[in-house]
């Protein structure tokens, strides 16, 4: 795999050597790279959890000589993969890596002995890892074994590629987005706009980005929604269903590729045949967001999306206590092209004395909607 | 004024010259020129009003010899200034003209006789003009002379620069645009982000570019807002006073650069300190969005915003008016970066049985905040 993907870089640096705007004095940096590590790593959108994603390069003579990603939690490392690649030509080569290389035995040996032993003289890395059994020691490891190293390059970047992993590492908990779709004039909607869910749309990339998506029981209809990215992983579809008082029904799914699990305050309240199907219930005493992010922390998930849609159906409570509680780190907001219409209030949730202030609040288009994403 | 920005346009040249990404082949094209024209033309944004902006280039061996656009209405058209600028050297030329040229006399002789007689060869025009005097004439009569005529080029670029004027041809009433700003989470907000009013914002530019702005007349604090880009042309600021139980405090007002009209249905709604400081207060039966866009286009205004801040203040009707008589084309929308904490509705109108879709939806950044335009 790094191989048919080095072929596609190569290519890249072919066109790249055209530019003749004021490159000349140094014709990749450490941040061109960087960025590539990154990229690389992103190959692995969605699959690595509870591990984070990383892309690692190895450089000779200012040429890459190999490439490699952290593929699935179990699997060998980035550093391992672009090593590989290289082969013998590493020696005296400078690596690329968009966290800092391991320094400990995990489910695999650590990076730091493998980098060594392949006699690297250099080490760029994006980001220290704030997992405290690396927490810079694997920098420490790589000085004292003489190899020259920086960090901190495309710092920002790294840490976004990251950004749910680094929080689980922090805090103890999942990060948490929340998505909806609003109309013009401000009002809620169920809808999603048109291509947001087919493939390149914001909608299918972020049920590829995300471990799991919290629902509510009445926002299903005929199916799960489903990340139409090719080879994605799809999310474990977490149902919340409060205390209806019919049986909810839940689509057919094929539980083998697709994962389920039900949260209620009721257990009748799911008809027989979901269990019959091997879906999970989760009966709680009263339904409640810390035990389902608990929930999904003990499955070595890391990244949750919950997903605004469907009348009110539980989400109300579960949205007072993600902010009451901070639980909420990200949000993601659909802004429909449609103005006026709706009956619905602007979120089908009261928080009235809970003001909160957002930053880096960006845009872009998606279809023909457009897409706002903030945190808190 | 045409003397100095053509210096600026040839150090851009120079700079441009230095690509040698795939523009081998033809340095300049017809596009490149024409973006010039808009760019001349906005240097009169806010001022030519009820005419457009029109922007002129005279091009002669892939060289920019003049340069023109048209500053105010009264004055020469840009053509004239482009030829001007150019001399004799405009023999043999072609003119790059972002409007096409006009064929009648107005307050200004014709500017397709002026291009005739400096002897261009060729004319290449951005689009045709609506306006029924004009449309397609100019045109004519450039052919008829025998000189080689292109239309439609930057088409879209040049219909956006001239939105107002173009709505208010084919309509005959002006070009009306609805502001506001949301929370993240969709509820109205009467606060302006920070930075978007000054220099280089949104708001400050918005000022800058509409001939009218309505505001409530709860939303006036100690000062009516004005747009802070250089030399700016100030709109007209209208206010709407609705049955206030008390005299309505205005703002003072330099009424020599800044002119105020207020429109109630209450003649002692207004303090009588207003009329002495030369402010016109038009008392309506009842208050009406009709009414208010007929005195703009009387005053030769063509595009008016619709600035909804203030609790309510009589917009409500308006509004609802604005809707279902199709009077209002564009929306701007500020999405501040704040979640919740308002008790607003989502926009202080009902208007349930009234969706809309609208039409190229877009974002772009200012100061903290994210903008929002569409057309309906």
């Amino acid at each position: 795999m790094a191989s048919r993907s080095r072929k596609g870089l190569r290519n890249h640096v072919g066109l790249v050597g055209l530019r003749c705007e004021g490159s000349q004095e140094k014709e990749y940096d450490d941040g061109y790279y960087m960025r590539r590590c990154v990229e690389l790593a992103r190959k692995a959108v969605g699959c690595t959890s509870p591990n984070p994603m990383v892309g690692c390069l190895i450089v000779k003579d200012g040429k890459i000589v190999g490439e490699g990603f952290h593929p699935k939690a179990g699997q060998p490392h980035g550093e391992v993969f672009a090593l590989r690649d290289a082969g013998n030509v590493a020696e005296n080569g400078t690596a690329y890596v968009s966290l800092e290389p391991c320094n400990h035995y995990g489910r695999t040996p650590p990076c730091t002995e493998a980098l060594i032993k392949a006699k690297v003289k250099k080490v760029v890395i994006g980001m220290v890892d704030p997992n405290p059994i690396v927490a810079s020691k694997g920098v420490d490891r790589l000085r004292d074994a003489g190899i020259d190293v920086t960090v901190g390059v495309e710092e920002e970047l790294c840490n976004k590629l990251n950004e749910a992993y680094i929080h689980q590492m922090l805090t103890g908990k999942p990060f948490l987005t929340l998505r909806y779709s609003l109309s013009v004039d401000g009002h809620f909607s169920d809808q999603l706009g048109e291509e947001v869910a087919e493939c390149g749309g914001y909608y299918s990339t972020l049920l590829q980005e995300y471990d799991a998506i919290i629902l509510s029981h009445n926002s299903l209809n005929s199916s799960f929604p489903a990340s139409k990215e090719p080879g994605a992983n799809q999310p474990l579809k977490i149902v919340v269903a409060e205390s209806p008082t019919f049986p909810i029904q839940i689509p057919v799914v094929n539980t083998e590729t697709s994962k389920v699990v039900i949260f209620t305050d009721k257990e009748a309240a799911v008809e027989p045949e979901a269990a019959q199907n091997g879906i999970e219930t989760v009966v709680l005493e009263r339904l409640n967001l810390t035990t389902i992010l608990e929930y999904c922390k003990r499955q070595g998930l890391c990244s949750v999306l919950l997903d605004l849609r469907g009348k009110s159906g539980g989400f109300e409570e579960i949205l007072r206590e993600g902010f009451e509680q901070n639980l909420v780190q990200k949000v993601v907001v659909e802004v429909l092209p449609i103005w006026g219409g709706s009956t619905e209030e602007a979120l089908p949730v009261e928080l009235k004395n809970l003001q909160r202030s957002l930053k880096n609040l960006t845009s872009r288009k998606s279809g023909e909607s457009v897409l706002l994403e903030g945190y808190f």
